[in-house]
């Protein structure tokens, strides 16, 4: 049966950002601070340890009763019977992710624009993740901001929930919220913290705060 | 229903071998040349790529009548229906595949020493690809060479054929037959010539020559 989700905070992983500091310890003190999802992303990993990290993920994320996607790997997601995968452009055809994972699985898909999000939602996707909606140093190739009223355009485009990527920390949470999203999705304002739990609340908190 | 394999001559891909030169043509060259087997690998390729790659090649080997395996990535095999996958001791655990992909689909697994292969006979590997046999620039970590009496070894040791990989070329590939193996396995000696018919056929040649 698909997991109910709440995509209110949503920890997207990333190894390179800890500089060393141990992604399980991350992630659980970010479930300690109120992350309400956790996508497993690995680059340039071999496919044991993907396996491995998300194998241990998956104990984690259960324990705390949080769903775990893994990103781009069906193959990992499958493995360790996660509770969905999260695609983008570059991977593998959103219908035919759909057509492996079956209708109980938590399907993702990137989008940049409304085109992008259309086609997701009328492909099978659950959710989308939106953005970037500012600039960001995640990604290598930078790419033209969103803003908050593309964020916006997106999610008045579509029925199914939309998550806010790129950029977004304890001070634009709230001018996200006010966009219409479903949550915020994030790497560095969580994990580029020493102290996850801490960051995770102070975002939660941002998040629910009534203006 | 597992389709019937001849590991005698065996390709396996490397498109930066081919310097710009096309897979697929220089695959179909392969083939008429007389490779009985064909593994797509890829590195640091999108999913995306990935999957488009293995669905052409997937026409073009079934054209042939020639299985398709996939290396390491089990969505991706699955995906565009491969005959099956070939694994490395750094890719999902055996077992997980052979439990995923079922007992239909061939599953190849890479050793290097007895112990490795007498783990892969005893959890469902179909054949094993034993390597390097000889010094190769393939790999970017140069390990021992097997040579040929590490090679038999092997082969005496499990009773699923075995397949010889790493430096085998026309010059060796009939010391390589005599240690008893079931095939060799190519990159370079097919991949790296301006004519991969020709290179298959002689190989295909040296290896059926009696002596
Ligand atoms: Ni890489």
């Amino acid at each position: 049966k698909k997991m109910n989700c709440n995509y209110s905070l949503y920890l997207v992983t990333d190894r390179a950002i800890l500089e060393g500091r141990d992604l399980y310890h991350a992630v659980e003190a970010a479930l300690q601070g109120g992350v309400t999802l956790v996508q497993l992303r690995e680059k340039h990993t071999s496919s044991r340890d993907f396996y491995q990290i998300a194998l241990g993920l998956k104990d984690l994320t259960c324990k705390y009763q949080v769903p775990l996607l893994i990103n781009d790997r069906l193959d990992i997601a499958l493995a360790v019977d996660a509770d969905g995968i999260h695609i983008g452009q570059e991977d593998l055809p959103l219908q035919v992710v759909r057509e492996m994972l079956g209708p109980q699985k938590i399907v993702g898909y990137s989008v940049a624009n409304i085109e992008e999000a259309v086609y997701g939602e009328r492909n099978g996707a659950d959710y989308l993740g939106a953005g970037p909606v500012y600039a960001t140093q995640t990604k290598s190739t930078p790419i033209e901001p969103l803003g908050v009223e593309g964020l916006r355009s997106i999610k008045e485009a579509v029925s199914i929930p939309v998550v806010g990527i790129g950029g977004i920390n304890v001070r634009n949470v709230s001018q996200v919220r006010r966009s219409g999203v479903d949550g915020i999705s994030v790497v560095s304002a969580i994990l580029g913290s020493f102290n996850p739990a801490n960051a995770s609340r102070e975002l939660y908190t941002a998040w629910h705060k009534k203006d």
